[in-house]
């Protein structure tokens, strides 16, 4: 425990932002203004500080976690039925308020108090009473010690003695929590109730026991287990002619009946009764709780021995006050909680990382802050030195997680994961099968694609070092795949064979890359690499979503030319006899093949009637007939349903996602809702489609298992169909496919186990890589496509298994926790895949622009949560206008400008690049870009690279971590800065 | 002007939400603790106080508008090549910082300072120099002055003096804004400059005159004219033992040439030097700078004239702090400028509406709290108690705005507020005028309602009392003439003539309400009955414009059986010979008005190919044909795209509105978009539409001038038709009209001369009565449609002619400074209405579903604006998630409940009424509200009342003015609450 330590010598530390030096004058607010002085103007040292620096430092020997103490204050108040103590407000870590009426607890807020009402609780504590350690078993006993020791000049005379414990006995008001059911039923059975009630029994006494309105009472799930109480208990009382002022610690916690709301063993009294004219009691009361929600003071409170120490203990307090000048904030206003605090370790610590020299106060200094990090998360990535010494090291780490990689899926959560990532795996590999099928002739289709991804999947998730992983073909293979096979159609040379080659060899590279410990080079993708890789593929997916909606008009085309004066004159008729003649050649209907496996059979009840030969389009053209007429080429509203399908699906998933940060419902169901979004989403365009009735694409996934071309077995053998030479030569391609593979894998795999996480499971690069290549031999044996991971549809994953903490104070936000990290969602998911052939019928009722809506969603989700969108925006604001990020306030804005200009022209050569025939050195200029972030440190300073991306690993300090930055080199908690955390992928925006 | 007069007798005002009682105990936080123990322990009273209340009584003979004061705060910094002023921070009113690389200016932000800096800086103001009313024409001079002017035991050695004189006359470095462009230019054109760059000259002496960049400054702009400097030195100097510490006040404005980055009179100086090891000069600083932005402490500083007052100054200004307690705030935050700021005029008096009782601190006194209000704004319906009293106050209050009712309106805002205004109309106009041209057959129809709406609007807009007011048909008028009709249908009654009679009854009693100046009973229409009104409107505004749409899929029915195979089957021809045996009898198709008009000759080029008879639809109709065939009935995609075109007009019209509110581009772009938001919403549909070429049912209007029903004419004759008595027999629904025009009416004009939209030129009750009578009179002569105030389009109309201030301090928020109140916009919506008849073909290029997007918008603009909606909200939030609302701070959440669901339920009790036969009654139940909401007293206390509605006038209260709640009845400034302010419809919401 580092104790706070403030004045002689110093050391507490201000953070505040522009005073965030050391403050070595010891001022001291409270005392006589002569102390003051010092600070500046040398003269004597005032004597409170070297007090209170020893009231502090005796607690270091303490232990460093105090209980959580609930405060209520409660306030003598007159009412028409005679004086009655009533609960005002409350506190655990920031205030509540009971609301004018009485009938509703306000928003927890900052408690922001005047501040003379401070001054006037020092007074009281150094002129009232103090009984610390008292020993006492009720609240009666306690009055009775407090009354009688008074200091002697005050003592009260016996009678007032006794009229203020009969007072102070009575039984106070408590304000219960309701939810909004409780309300609006009472609010049903009783409108008028209100003035009938007249609150029963005001002049109670004080039960022993807790009440059963404490028992019931729901705030009792707020306050975490351990918690003691405090009581703050102010007023005015007519026959006081002085104030009467009590602070009392009792020695240990005791349960004082039905004194609080809540039934807590108390710990702390504050009594403060004077006579009516003064009325600022209320926010004396304030005062001593908030104070006392204060860790440092509670500490000190705790370990008090004398008066002097709690005097000095406020003063410490005072010193870190921050103020708002009077006319420039509304007092009324009431500040809600932040998101982030600063902890009492850096409260009182004297972290280096903090002492940053103020402003340009020391332009010289600015240049070489680029900060030591925290060793121990580079561990997954240092080097042994040693042939698999990485591999073994995963191994070992991982291998005491595997059983709870089973027991920790056991959650709600899980399924909705499930669902949710099961659709876009299957629609994933709809899309990459189909676009496969069409690059090699269908010498891997969707079959192939379907069966690849539930085999690869499930033997990754059962065996990686990061399960959370959804492997998926990507669109880079995809690009090698279409160059392959047109080669090998260029000189005759069998395809599937050439593949299994190239395969073999990326799997022997692999393995050859694992033994020899390749993946700790990740620790050169730097954010910069990160970034742009990420928004490639969001891009992508955007792109491809768009694309395919394009695409779909084309299938299903619009006659824009309809005029409805003409319906008599469209129409289209079967031709048998002369196929040449054909006037308009419209038998090249449905070009694409999603639309032909979109033609179903007749529906049985239904004849097509009124046609010439009476005959279908499908028994048309199976006769070898030619359609003929003007309305043949077209289809009617299924575009534009699709669109609207697609819109609505898209704009539906947002507003589902957000719906947990409104204010509606209770949390529990608005995170229900958030967490099934996407699949609510589905659902519901199902059911709009399915209402509606159109013939809209469906999703049909293969019925049977056998190769999508007959040409091909499930087999491919190594020899036979080309020259011996070519599994010789296939080496020369494969170390392209191996860099891709590499690249594209660790890449995701950095993004994954980025510390914003919180993994606690830890990564296993070496691992992954060595299933990624095992399964590189595998599918290429079988002739199924290769697989990487997925970085979207991973981050989707990750993202729908957040944990956050459910119990926190009122006020307090919940916790990020970290990620259910378990082996089976991703299981569940590539087994629901495999079984998705025999599932044909159910899944022939989900529209493709439904999922294509979600392949939109997790694009834009994803491109969002990158910082380089966020630098992106700020080109398109004026300086004036530009949110308060961390890096604003450290990096000049042209620099920042100029990085992200730098980084959009790379994402542009990289969009150029995949679209294009030089695809194939893509892999290369994944490569290029570490060399680029290198570049840049020739021009920006390493300052501010440390705030826009993490250093790159020096040339000798192969041991130092990748990647800490400014944000992220201190302690857990400390490490979110204010407005947007310095994630890259933010999981919270959704 | 009341004066700040803090402690002896203690009369100032801690306005803090639950502090708010006046403090008697006059606490003075900084003096020695002695003097703090009189606040509750009495004991001995401290002299600052009295000396604090002496120094701010002297200005109350002072002048109540200081000058404001731009303050900079140049710091010393050691840079290579040698010491250097460097512009850190300034203040208008809020804290402006220099980020950190010294390029930008962060956002205005609250300047929150740590409390030690602010007892530093009383200790440097009671130690150091003090200069007051120095004469000096130079910055040299002042130095000068202010070095020799140190205490005798401070005295400095000559050659200190002129060292530090040396120093302090370097020329700062200042920080001018640079506009996005500027940045992004200076990047391109060296991205590398910053290391050449290198500060140039940085050893230069003061300019004694104002440099080029401070002339070229944008900041410039935002410093109010006649603003003066206020400069605030400080910074670490090695030779200096002990600190160095002055404060200059200059008799008069002195420029003093480059010291400032802008060009001002300079009128306060404050210097602080110091040795090294201390750091806190930068917060002591800010601390200076920080007081001096302070109105109260400003004018301390312009009339001291010992060093006790500016002491005393401070002490005050302490009194008034607001604390924020250190383990739960970061310090580093900064705080967004707030909306609403205290006054300093609030803050010094002792206004009696703040004394409101703490909380339930005396719960029998919150019972009449009733408010009393300010009688200014009810004069305009004060009874004269003369006839046509009101309406000669009307006219001559209106008189002499008439001409600048005219030259007010020369701005581009009213331009885009024509065309958004008259496209609203006419798609009013079209939409009423087909239920109308439905409801009377024809004999008023959409002819009569364009040129009724361009007459009387025209006329209404030239001579009424309110020009913003739009009129139109409305709702409960169609309701009536419909019954009307079907009853002088049923009774062999003409129509027209039995209207003409009603018409003229109706002007009658209007004229007689005028006489009896009966618009003074509009004072009983309270904020409950406005909603429920406005509710009503806008929720009929929603209704109309769904049901609109799902009229246009009957319309042009979709085949939502159509199966893509079956293409074959779908026909339609034309059958000539057998009208009796067409099997699906679909000659009625398209049975909807709307779409008949739809229906257009040919296109000349294209010839009706491969029909039988060679015949379109309608040549087919046209020889008494019947269409026969599967396709008949149905229209493909034109409904589709429909939809498409509605949600996109309406969702485009939400983003490019709240465009206004987001932070990208300048604040003129984001306001012009805004502005122009819906008219650019509609020609980009329309784009869209035109580009893709379908068939969508268009904006029609009709082409020629004449009735649309050739049975009438232009003029209705009173005698003839029916029987003499019915002229004396209409007098009886003529009262009913009457009772539901002056509700309508009356009811809008409330909502549009509420006073948040703070008009100026008042309000004419008797005179827009008058109008509208005489107009039923003109109307009901014509046989056009009646007219009234239409409530949603008129507050669409102030909407988009609102006004606010341009230039403002950083940080502040743009005022809200009125409407642009003219008669010009309404004259030219007319004018271009009354024109539309020739302006056909080009109107017929915009779609209906766009239009009636736009009509959605405006209704659920016209809902969101209404309180009632936010607390239905609340209804559905639990009540630990409500927002932070006035009322409900104030009003026992369970009561607002009750109250919502009142007005909720008369509400729907409204919506029946007006659905069915017993529509007839409706003005009767708009009576009927008023009641209701006299019946709530008995339910609700006035208090709460006070806060959910206002009071209705008293019995024998005839003079006091409507409407006066809480929130309305401070001054100008002070009457918006924290959060949302009270206005029922609030217009920037939107």
């Amino acid at each position: 425990m580092r104790a706070h330590v403030p004045g002689a010598g110093g050391t507490a530390l201000r953070a505040a932002d522009s005073c965030s030096q050391p403050r070595l004058d010891g001022g001291n607010p409270g005392a006589p203004s002569q102390a003051f002085g010092c600070s500046i103007f040398p003269s004597s040292m005032a004597a409170a500080p070297r007090r209170a620096g020893a009231a502090l430092q005796r607690e270091e020997s303490g232990d460093l976690t105090c209980p959580l103490l609930f405060i209520q204050l409660n306030q003598l108040l007159s009412t028409p039925a005679g004086l009655e103590w009533r609960e005002m407000a409350r506190w655990i870590k920031f205030e509540e308020k009971v609301e004018d009426g009485g009938e509703r607890w306000s928003a927890p807020h900052v408690p922001a108090l005047p501040l003379y009402s401070l001054f006037q609780l020092r007074t009281c504590l150094q002129k009232g009473t103090m009984l610390l350690d008292l020993d006492a078993t009720s609240f009666k006993e306690i009055i009775d010690k407090a009354l009688s020791g008074q200091p002697e000049e005050a003592e009260l005379q016996p009678a007032l003695r006794e009229r203020l414990a009969a007072l102070l006995l009575l039984q106070p008001q408590h304000q219960p929590t309701k939810s909004l059911l409780q309300l609006l039923a009472e609010l049903c059975l009783s409108p008028c109730r209100e003035k009938a009630k007249g609150r029963c029994e005001p002049r109670r006494q004080l039960s022993k026991t807790p009440l059963q309105e404490q028992l019931r009472n729901r705030f009792k799930k707020k306050v975490p287990p351990g918690a003691e109480a405090a009581h703050v208990a102010v007023g005015e009382v007519e026959f006081l002619e002085k104030p009467f002022a009590a602070f009392i610690r009792l020695r240990r916690g005791v349960s004082l009946g039905s004194l609080a709301e809540v039934s807590l063993p108390s710990r702390f009294l504050f009594i403060l009764l004077g006579p009516p004219k003064v009325r600022a009691y209320h926010e004396v009361g304030r005062a001593m709780a908030t104070l006392l929600t204060d860790e440092l003071f509670q500490r000190v409170a705790r370990q008090a021995e004398h008066r002097e120490d709690l005097i000095t203990g406020i003063e410490a307090f005072l010193d870190e006050l921050i103020v708002l000048p009077p006319g420039k904030w509304d007092p009324s206003t009431r500040i809600p909680p932040p998101r982030h605090l600063p902890s009492p370790r850096r409260r009182t610590a004297v972290d280096p990382l903090d002492q940053q020299p103020h402003g340009n106060g020391d332009m010289t200094a600015a240049g070489d802050r680029a900060s030591p990090g925290h060793p121990h998360s580079g561990e997954e990535l240092e080097r042994t030195g040693r042939l698999f010494g990485g591999l073994l090291r995963d191994i070992r780490r991982k291998a005491p997680w595997y059983g709870s990689d089973f027991s920790d899926a056991l959650h709600p959560q899980c399924l909705s994961a499930v669902l949710y990532i099961y659709l876009a795996t299957v629609t994933n590999a709809i899309t990459f099968g189909g676009m496969l099928g069409d690059a090699t002739a269908n010498m891997q289709g969707v079959l192939e694609s379907f069966l690849g991804t539930a085999l690869a999947g499930f033997i990754f998730c059962l065996f990686s070092g990061q399960p959370l992983t959804i492997l998926s073909s990507t669109g880079p293979v995809l690009v090698f795949e279409r160059l392959l096979f047109s080669f090998s159609q260029d000189h005759s040379l069998d395809y599937l064979e050439l593949r299994l080659w190239i395969g073999l060899w990326v799997a022997f590279f692999g393995v050859v890359l694992v033994a020899t410990e390749a993946s700790h080079l990740v620790r050169y993708f730097t954010r910069f690499t990160e970034e742009g890789f990420c928004a490639l593929i969001s891009l992508i997916f955007i792109y491809d979503s768009l694309k395919k909606m394009l695409s779909l008009a084309d299938a299903f085309p619009i006659n824009w030319q309809y005029r409805l004066d003409n319906v008599t004159s469209y129409s289209c008729t079967c031709n048998l006899s002369s196929p040449g003649h054909s006037s308009a050649g419209n038998d090249t209907l449905l070009p694409s093949p999603l639309v032909a496996q979109q033609v179903q059979p007749l529906l049985p009840g239904r004849q097509p009637p009124a046609t010439p030969a009476g005959l279908s389009r499908t028994q048309c053209l199976d006769r070898g007939g030619h359609l003929l007429g003007t309305s043949c080429q077209y289809v009617p509203d299924v575009t534009l349903i699709s669109f609207l399908l697609f819109g609505g699906t898209f704009l539906f998933c947002f507003a589902l996602k957000r719906f947990r940060s409104s204010r509606y419902f209770s949390v529990g169901v608005r995170k229900l809702v958030s967490d099934f979004a996407v699949v609510l989403a589905i659902l519901s365009s199902c059911t709009v489609d399915a209402v509606l009735g159109l013939e809209t694409p469906k999703l049909l996934v293969p019925g049977e298992l056998k190769p999508t071309n007959p040409a091909r077995g499930w087999i491919v053998f190594p020899f036979g169909a080309n020259p011996w030479w070519v599994c010789l030569v296939s080496a020369v391609p494969a170390v392209l496919v191996t860099i891709l593979i590499f690249m594209d894998q660790q890449i995701t795999a950095v993004i994954l186990n980025r510390k914003e996480y919180k993994l606690q499971k830890g990564a296993g690069f070496h691992l992954d890589l060595l299933c990624v290549s095992l399964l590189m031999f595998v599918t290429s044996v079988i002739g199924l496509p290769w697989y990487v991971s997925a970085t979207v549809i991973s981050l989707a994953h990750m993202e729908s298994l957040r944990k956050e903490s459910a119990t926190s104070a009122p006020g307090e936000h919940p916790k990020f926790l970290g990620i259910r990290e378990q082996r089976l969602t991703g299981l569940t998911v590539f087994l629901l895949m495999g079984i998705s052939i025999f599932m044909a019928s159910l899944l022939k009722y989900i529209p493709m622009p439904v999922l294509y809506g979600v392949f939109l969603h997790m694009g834009v989700t994803a491109l969002n949560s990158i910082q380089l969108m966020d630098r992106a925006r700020l080109l398109l604001m004026p300086p004036k206008h530009l949110p308060d990020l961390a890096y604003l306030r450290h990096v000049p804005l042209g620099r920042v400008h100029l990085y992200t200009i730098i980084q959009l022209l790379c994402l542009g050569l990289l969009w150029i690049l995949k679209s294009t025939v030089a695809a194939i050195i893509f892999p290369l200029m994944l490569l290029a870009l570490v060399g680029i972030r290198k570049g840049l440190e020739r021009i920006f300073s390493p300052h501010d690279l440390s705030w826009l991306d993490g250093p790159l690993p020096g040339p000798g300090a192969a041991g130092t971590p990748p990647r800490e930055r400014p944000e992220h080199g201190r302690g857990a908690e400390e490490c979110e800065p204010m407005h947007r955390p310095g994630p890259q992928i933010n999981l919270s925006v959704n």
